[in-house]
């Protein structure tokens, strides 16, 4: 699956204007890097594919810098040292990376994370144990705040971030509503336990939405936008929380919607009912939670309460499509690209 | 000045569409109010006059429940107790009470707090040391949470919140930067020790702003809307705090102004720069701050670091107009209308 002596890598070609396209990618081969003291090189096994990637080919100022015109694209990797110029690792350990969309890299030994394959899946160190799974932790507990007998919505509830925000209110103590796209999804957040699990592409979706929460919402976690906010904003209680971590819906968007101006009204909203909405990322609480998250997650993943699904694609040049699926929903669970052998599985 | 056979009353006529008018308002006199036991017979002195009351007169669903057709009109007032059937009070005693607009009314005396006019003028119980000066902390400090060196922004900072709010904030060791309409008011703000004072009428104020706050803002205290808030929103710096207790430049708008839809790109702001927007009103805070607020803002008044104006109308009668001209910027400090004598000045 993977050629030793050169490294294969997708760059970002050009500026997407709306939705992505394959013309926006070049995949090329280039020689295999070489460590330097204190570095390793590294083969990457499992590449994540997250919405935020989609931020970041533009050229605006979101929270991260963009890409270069002609970089690698960006992302976090789990990957299998093949040689290492540091004491701390030897080839063969397996390492959580940022080596982004390439078959290999090389990264300072003390940027990446050495992963105990006995521990939990690899891969799971970039889904539920990683950026995922502590993005939905974060942004529920320490924004959302869920009470006892509250009520959680989360939208895109089948996928990484919105599954766990599900199921960690669940063990709060909160009653979790879960809004996906189709009945596949649907079924599957039952299976998770989700109070009630709601299809949005459904024509009397806001209607069911309104009949799943008769006491209201006191938690939205907002990962998508759109129609999904829209349904959802009349139905917020008094003091109720919205952390905000992803807007997909809008991400293609070139320009602005037609109107009315809703805005003010938005703002009317937030000020009648004392809302507090709060935009955030995962990396603001890595330093104070991280490591209660890992602890946690893992007694919850041990104990079947925080349960999780990947979609793994095979094949490093698939990615662009399935980063396309995923900007409109078509994967199921975390999704990941395998991009080399597992020597774990 | 008062007729102490009779009780003069502004009722709510009509609910307005859009700007109210004088047509949305009756005044009558009634037969005077007598009080049970428990209760006290009090005659107003003055009578505050504040925004939320815009959003009373509609039947939409505020805060608070809307003021009823036919009703005496809301409001906080100073009043002086004519006779009391209550042992804890007695007549010539001076109350902060809520009669709303007419000249006299009865309460039951445990509803009334006593004033001391030798503490502080028997006005500021409605102003400084009452709800707007409240409002002011609670939102700056509780939501706010300015820290030195930070960079707070407040407009209608020539009201009687948000000249507090900046005070506040230079007390707390924040920059403060004032936004009003009109020189008076501006000069007004440079005397009270505010960092900045900007026009907001002004043709060049989006760049006024931006030149204001070369490290961007951390606190928007939004109080107003409209076309302020738009010229904020850009320079919020990441972890950005917006307490929203006030939105004047929309209350009389009666339908949704034209597009585009920005209110997309409002929360991809919020998203992208983790800022939080809270809605508040301060009844929310009470229980919690208000004694610390009370002994608080009495030193800052003492010292001088917390000071105020009031706009003093005369007469129940010009209530209405005196409303309408607030609605539009046309006072310039606390407005009250003074309804019967002050014995204490």
């Amino acid at each position: 699956m993977t050629d030793t002596t050169q490294n294969t890598r997708i760059l970002l070609a050009s500026r997407p204007h709306g939705e992505p396209t394959s013309d926006n990618f070049r995949i090329e081969t280039a020689p295999m890097p070489q460590p330097a003291d204190g570095e390793v090189l590294l083969r990457t096994v499992y590449m994540s594919l997250d919405p935020y990637m989609r931020g970041r080919m533009n050229d605006a100022k979101s929270y991260a810098a963009p890409v270069e015109l002609g970089s690698v694209m960006e992302g976090g990797t789990v990957a299998e040292v093949v040689e290492s110029r540091d004491p701390s690792l030897q080839a063969g350990d397996i390492v959580l990376s940022h080596l982004g969309w390439q078959s290999h890299g090389v990264q300072q030994a003390k940027h990446v994370r050495k992963l105990d394959a006995d521990r939990a899946p690899i891969s799971t160190a970039v889904g539920v144990l990683g950026m995922p799974g502590f993005t939905a932790y974060a942004g529920l507990l320490e924004i959302g705040k869920p009470q006892p007998g509250e009520t959680v919505v989360v939208a895109a509830a089948a996928g990484p971030v919105g599954s766990a925000v599900g199921q960690i209110a669940r063990i709060k103590g909160a009653r979790a509503v879960g809004i996906a796209g189709g009945p596949e999804k649907v079924a599957w957040l039952k299976e998770l336990g989700f109070d009630v699990a709601l299809d949005h592409r459904s024509p009397t979706f806001k209607e069911d939405l309104k009949a799943a929460v008769p006491d209201g919402i006191d938690v939205y976690f907002e990962n998508v936008g759109g129609h999904v906010w829209d349904a959802v904003l009349p139905l917020l209680n008094t003091y109720a929380r919205v952390p905000v971590c992803g807007l997909v819906a809008h991400y293609n968007e070139t320009a602005l919607p037609d109107g009315p101006d809703r805005s003010a009204r938005l703002m009317s909203s937030i000020l009648t009912k004392s809302i507090t909405v709060r935009g955030f990322i995962q990396t603001e609480f890595v330093k104070s939670h991280y490591k209660q998250f890992q602890a946690d997650a893992a007694e919850w993943i041990a104990d079947g309460s925080l349960r999780y699904r990947e979609d793994i694609v095979e094949g490093l040049e698939n990615a662009p499509d399935a980063f396309f699926g995923m900007l409109t929903g078509k994967n199921f669970g975390k999704l990941l690209v395998q991009v080399g052998a597992d020597p774990t599985r």
